[in-house]
């Protein structure tokens, strides 16, 4: 299944969701990835995910296709956040 | 055509940027919009994202599918941004 995932969560919890998320998707943009994963190591990362996150402040968004050809990307601009450089 | 749009800008930007996605598309999350958009629609909408946008900081990603029903979306936590009630 290939999935495209999006996070929006409080500053503190920023570094923790990201590791988290690069341990399963390709990190394409700040608060998003997206990529290949199995129905159970997703489950994995929901419930790993909802330990980290605060649920009356903080949202995951997670869009799922079977295929992702289904879908075309287009990326206007600077490819992947600098946040990269200090974690 | 059906679009999921996720942007990631300066803070100075932010605000331009959510009311220009917003005239076109549905807002899900902080930097997340979703809908149905006509290619014309969608090309109007990537100039002006342009001239806010500083290109070697900021990012635009599209992701396109010809039907909304070949993705499946789940939401976790709180659905959208806070940031709209001072907007």
């Amino acid at each position: 299944m290939y999935v495209i995932l999006v996070y929006d969560v409080g500053e503190k919890r920023v570094g923790k969701m990201l590791r988290l998320c690069r341990k399963y998707l390709n990190w394409i943009q700040n608060s998003v990835f997206e990529g290949e994963i199995t129905e159970v190591k997703l489950h994995e990362l929901k419930i790993k995910a909802g330990d980290i996150m605060h649920e009356e402040e903080d949202s995951l968004i997670i869009f799922k296709s079977r295929n992702e050809k289904w879908l075309d990307k287009e990326i206007i601009g600077k490819e992947r956040s600098s946040v990269e450089t200090f974690l």
